[in-house]
């Protein structure tokens, strides 16, 4: 590698972090829309050819789903707007790292690459309790990216928890 | 335990293994009706009090939504007939182990008690390729039975494939 390739290489990657902190910052705005409205507040965009094609939020006490996690319902507007039930070239944003419901999701979509902010270590299911986004015997991998703006995902969370704490 | 007490074990093994058939073949019915529309032939529904309060049959090609699967469709019915995002007290019947996804929601969901018909070796994580309804790292764990009508629900799942691969 010349000095050149490496210089390529570097201005590829931060390139790539300058996207990434910016669409997890669209996720961000879904996420402090949930605690709006008195949800846990995680949000996650799904991004197709440079594109937000998707939105979701955490509805789990409006809807009475607790299915209703952001990832799921971004998941499922990404496949309406699609009209495929494989999302293959997109990239998913998540506030949080999925659980095993929302990594579930992501391997039957075939999402070849997911970006989380803060990690989970009570149920994250990208590597903190489990790897189901690396699963040896599963028929699908994604390529996976943590820790984009994680401390404003973590504020957000605690300060959710804090006021909830206080009114209880 | 005298010979009175193993007879009314018995008794309510075999009224259990009873009811658990009985659930099932309504299971096997909403895996039918996904059979009829081309879609992969899984069915469940959803316990309470005795009673059907939500059914689901894999709708995915219908809806363009991987997340389509009948476990989750049940479970979202479930939340809005109890008005609650927690199904506490129910029972969950599938025709097909549950993969990550649902399994992940029935975690989600806290739902108490699963039955499945046919295993799932590929992807199931209920036992076959991973443990989720029992995972020790988890804040809920299922009581799990598996097995109940297991040859109708294969059967059904063949002859669709067999018949899907006909066609191609």
């Amino acid at each position: 590698m010349t000095l050149g390739d490496k210089g390529r290489v570097r201005t590829l990657v931060s390139s790539q972090k300058r996207t990434d902190v910016r669409f997890m910052r669209e996720a961000l705005a879904e996420a402090r829309r949930a605690a709006a409205v008195e949800e846990v507040p995680v949000g996650a965009v799904i991004v197709f050819q440079g594109q937000v094609i998707a939105r979701g939020r955490n509805r789990i006490r409006e809807l009475k789903d607790p299915t209703a996690h952001a990832e799921v319902l971004a998941i499922r507007a990404a496949g309406q707007h699609l009209k495929s039930e494989r999302l293959r070239e997109t990239t998913l944003y998540t506030t949080l790292e999925p659980c095993a419901l929302c990594a579930g999701g992501i391997v039957l979509a075939r999402i070849p690459r997911v970006v989380f902010a803060a990690a989970d270590p009570k149920a994250g299911a990208a590597g903190s309790v489990m790897d189901l986004l690396r699963h040896s015997q599963l028929n699908h991998r994604a390529d996976v990216t943590g820790g984009v703006l994680p401390g404003l995902s973590r504020r957000l969370l605690q300060r959710f928890f804090r006021q909830r704490r206080g009114r209880d």
